[in-house]
C-alpha cells in the first residue's frame, strides 16, 4: 500500500506537468474523418509513441491501411513468481471535426484551463475528453508508477487507434494481423462516462451503430424552380419525405425488421438502473430540453441505453448560402445513423434501410449509398473478477462507490476484441454528460483528469495484486 | 423603312463590339443576395449609367435602401408633331450566386464565346442570359438607333434594378418615390424566353412567388447521438417531416387554403397552349428527366405555367463534411418557395405555411422564419395594341411568327408597375429553356443576343410609328 501511496503522491505532484503534456497532444489536429488531416494524425501517433518510449515502453507507430496505430509494450515486474497478469489498454487519438467552428468560445486546437464560477477547473478544446484526455489518464498512471517503482505492477500493452471517430475502417484487418501481439487477459478502455461528478461508473452495455450516407439525384443539373417547378422531381423533397417516413407517430422506427432482436430490459438490469436514481429533467435540462423525444412509453434511460434509434446526423442540398435562390437542386444527401441494442444485426438493418429508400424513390431519381461503419450492440458481464477489482479500486478513490451503467454510444472495438482475440473488456471512463464531446466547447474536468490518473494507478495496482480471473 | 434597315445593318456590323461590352458587364460580380458583393453591385450600376450616358441618355445611379438603381432618359425624336410615345425599359443587373462552383466548366465571371459542334455560338458565364445579356439587347438597339439616326423613334426611360434575384426589397418604396419619373405608356421587359430557337414569344402570364426560410431549433447545443439519441429532439428529422408533409400522394400541396384563388385554365388559353405543340419529353429530357413529377393529371405546361407549387430550394443541418459525425444538430434550416397562379394571395400563403410548421413543432422546439419576397401571379392581356405591334415586329425578324406563352417564373415588378404606376408591361425575351439560368454554366445564344438587338430595334421603330394605344 505504501507503494501505491507514493505513486498517488507522485501523480498529485506532477498534475500541472501532466496537463501540459495533454495540451501538447491536443494541439495536434487529428481529425480522422477528413483526409486533409492525415498528416496531423500521423504526427499524433508519433508523439504518443515517443512519449511512451520515454517512460519505458517499447513503443512504435504501426502502419495500417488508414491512419497509423500506436503499439507499446511493458513487461511489468521482473523476478516475481508465477504468471504476471497482462492487460491491454485501448484508446483512440483521433478526434471529431470542429464545425460549427463559429460556436466555439476558444480555438478548438488551442487547449486551455478554465476556472468556473464555482471554483472547478476544466480543460477545454477538441479531444480534451474524447479521447485524448481519457487515454492520457492511463498513460500518466503508468508514468508515475514506473517513476516511483521502476516498473508496472502488471504486464501492459497499450494500443491506440486513429480512426475511432470515422468508423475504424482499418481496425479489423489490423487486429487479425496482430492477434498475438494484441491479445491479453483483459482490455481496459477509457472512453466512457462517470455516473455523475462524484460517482465513478463501469459501463457494461453499449449500443451498436450503423452509419449510412444517402445521396438522391434527379435532374442532371440544378434547375430554375420557376421554369421547372411543378414538373421536375426535387431531390430535397424526396429525401425529406423518406426521412419523415422513418418514424411513426409513437417515435418507433418504421424500417421493416428493425426491431428483430430487440428485447425488453431484463428485470435485474431494470432494478440496477432504477436504483441509480436517474434525473430525467436534469439530463435533458443540461442541453436545454425538457420532454423525452424518443419512443413513447419508455424512460429516458431506456431510450438512450436500451432502445434502438434512427437519427439524421447531417443533411444538405440546394442553395444554403445567405439570401435566397430559386433553384431545384440536382441532388441532396443525408448522413443517417442507427443505434442498435441487444442482437440487432447491423448488416440486415443496413439492407432494410437501403430497400426502404429505393422503394420510395420516384421515377427519374437515382440513389447512391455510402457505408460509414457498422457494429452490433455489446453486453458485458455484471460480475467478472476484474470488474469487482476495478469497482473496489474506484470506490476507494471517489466520494461515492462505483456503479454499473449502460451507455448510449458505441465502442465497436469491444465486440471485436471478444470476437477476434477472445478478450473481455473493462470500460472505465471519467467523462461527464456535459463534456460536449463531438460538439463545440468540448471540455474535460480537471478533477476527471487528476482522479482518473489516480483511479488507473489503483486499478493497475489491484490487478497486479489480485490478477484478473 | 430605310432608316430601320440602316439600324439593323449597324447592329450586324457591331456585333463583336457589343459582345465585348457585354463581357465587360459580366465580369462584374453583382451577386445581390450576398452582402459581400455590395461593392460589385454598385460598380455594375456605375458601369451601366456610364455606358448609357456615353450613347446619349441622361443617366444616373440612384441610391435605394439596398443596391442602387440605374435610371436613364432619352427624349426621343424632336420636332415631331403630337405626343411622342414613351416606353420604360426594365431590366436587372444583379445575378444569382454561382455555387455549386465546382460544376462550372469555365469561371462564372470570366465570360467567353464558345462554338458548339453544330456551329452555333454561345456566350457563357453568370448573367449571360439572366439578365445582363437580355438587358443589353435593348441597350445595343438604342445605341445603334442613335448612332444611325441621331435619336430614338420614341421617348425611352431605362430603369435597371440590382435586387431582382434577392426579392427586390427596395423596389416598392423606390417606385413610390419615383412615380413621376418612372411612369410611361408601357413597360418593356426583357427577362423571359423564346418558345424555341426559331420562335419568338411574348409572355402573357407569370407565376407569383413566396420565399420563406425556416429555422428549426431544439437542444441549445449540438449533441452526441450516442448519449442523447432516442431522448433528444432532432431538428433535421422534424424539418424533414414537415417538408414531407407539404405534398400529398397526388403531388398537391397540403397547406390549408393553398388552392384558394386557383382557377382552371380558361378554354381560350388552353387552346392557344395546345396549338404550341409542346413536347413534354423534350422539355424534361433536356435536363435528364422523363416523367412529370408534379400534380397528377396535369400536363407539363399546366404544371409549370398554370399550377402552384411548393419547392424546397435549399436545406442544411448537422454534419455535412467528408466522412461521418454522430451528432444531433442544435438546428436545421430550409429555404422554401411557393409559385403562385391566378389570384392566390402571397400573404395568406405565407401565414398558412407558418401555421403549418408551428402546428407540427414538437415540444422543446422553436422555429424562426425569414421572409424572402412575395408577389402574386400576373395575367397580361392577350390583345393590346402594343402586343400586336410587337408580335408583328418579332415575326418580321425570326424564322417563325411570334407566339403568346405562359411562364413558370416570377417577375414581381410587372404587378407593381400596374399597381403603383398604372402601367402595363410587354414581356419579350430571347432566352432559351436550356440557358441554365441560376445554374452552373449559364449561357446565352449568340443568335439570341444578335437577333434580340435587332428585335428591339424593330419594336422601337414600330412603336415610334404606331404608338402604343
Amino acid at each position: 500500500m505504501a507503494q501505491l501511496d507514493s505513486v498517488l503522491a507522485c501523480l498529485d505532484l506532477n498534475l500541472d506537468r501532466s496537463v501540459e503534456r495533454l495540451f501538447e497532444l491536443m494541439r495536434l489536429k487529428s481529425i480522422s474523418t477528413d483526409p486533409d488531416y492525415a498528416g496531423e494524425c500521423r504526427k499524433t501517433a508519433e508523439w504518443l509513441a515517443g512519449d511512451l518510449s520515454a517512460i519505458g515502453f517499447s513503443a512504435r507507430v504501426a502502419d495500417s491501411a488508414g491512419h497509423p496505430m500506436v503499439i507499446a509494450h511493458h513487461a511489468g515486474p521482473s523476478g516475481v513468481a508465477g504468471r504476471v497478469p497482462h492487460v491491454l489498454f485501448y484508446g483512440h487519438y483521433d478526434v471529431q471535426p470542429v464545425d460549427p467552428i463559429e460556436l466555439w468560445d476558444t480555438e478548438p486546437f488551442s487547449p486551455a484551463l478554465k476556472t468556473m464560477p464555482d471554483g472547478t477547473r476544466r480543460i477545454v478544446g477538441r479531444g480534451s475528453a474524447d479521447d485524448k484526455g481519457q487515454l492520457m489518464t492511463f498513460v500518466e498512471a503508468c508514468r508515475a508508477y514506473i517513476a516511483e517503482t521502476g516498473s508496472l505492477p502488471c504486464r501492459v500493452t497499450i494500443f491506440l487507434e486513429g480512426e475511432e471517430e470515422s468508423g475504424s475502417p482499418s481496425l479489423l484487418p489490423f487486429l487479425d494481423a496482430h492477434r498475438e501481439e494484441l491479445s491479453a487477459d483483459v482490455a481496459l478502455i477509457c472512453d466512457t462516462n462517470m455516473w455523475d461528478r462524484d460517482t465513478p461508473a463501469i459501463s457494461t452495455g453499449l449500443r451498436g451503430l450503423v452509419g449510412e450516407e444517402v445521396v438522391v439525384r434527379a435532374a442532371d443539373k440544378d434547375l430554375h424552380s420557376g421554369y421547372f417547378g411543378g414538373a421536375a422531381a426535387n431531390p430535397i423533397r424526396i429525401l425529406s419525405k423518406i426521412i419523415g417516413d422513418l418514424h411513426d407517430a409513437d417515435g418507433r422506427v418504421t424500417l421493416p425488421g428493425f426491431y428483430d432482436g430487440v428485447e425488453e430490459l431484463p428485470d435485474d438490469v431494470r432494478t440496477i438502473w432504477d436504483e441509480l436514481g436517474f434525473d430525467e429533467a436534469a439530463f435533458l435540462g443540461q442541453v436545454g430540453l425538457s420532454v423525452p423525444a424518443g419512443e413513447r412509453g419508455r424512460t429516458v434511460l431506456e431510450q438512450v441505453w436500451a432502445r434502438p434509434t434512427a437519427e439524421v446526423n447531417g443533411i444538405e442540398g440546394g442553395y444554403t448560402g445567405k439570401g435566397f435562390k430559386t433553384v431545384i437542386a440536382a441532388e441532396a444527401f443525408a448522413k443517417i445513423s442507427f443505434r442498435l441494442v441487444f442482437s440487432q444485426d447491423p448488416a440486415r438493418i443496413r439492407e432494410s434501410f437501403r430497400a426502404f429508400v429505393r422503394e420510395r424513390l420516384p421515377a427519374d431519381c437515382s440513389v447512391e449509398f455510402h457505408e460509414h461503419g457498422g457494429s452490433p450492440a455489446i453486453q458485458l458481464p455484471f460480475d467478472s473478477a476484474v470488474l469487482r477489482t476495478a469497482r473496489e479500486a474506484l470506490s476507494d478513490e471517489w466520494p461515492k462507490p462505483a456503479v454499473m451503467i449502460g451507455m448510449g454510444g458505441s465502442i465497436p472495438v469491444v465486440g471485436e476484441f471478444k470476437r477476434r482475440l477472445g478478450m473481455g473488456s473493462l470500460l472505465v471512463g471519467f467523462g461527464l454528460g456535459d463534456d460536449r464531446i463531438h460538439s463545440p466547447n468540448e471540455k474535460y474536468e480537471l478533477s476527471s483528469y487528476a482522479k482518473g490518473q489516480r483511479s488507473w494507478a489503483r486499478i493497475l495496482d489491484a490487478i497486479g495484486r489480485d490478477g484478473v480471473a
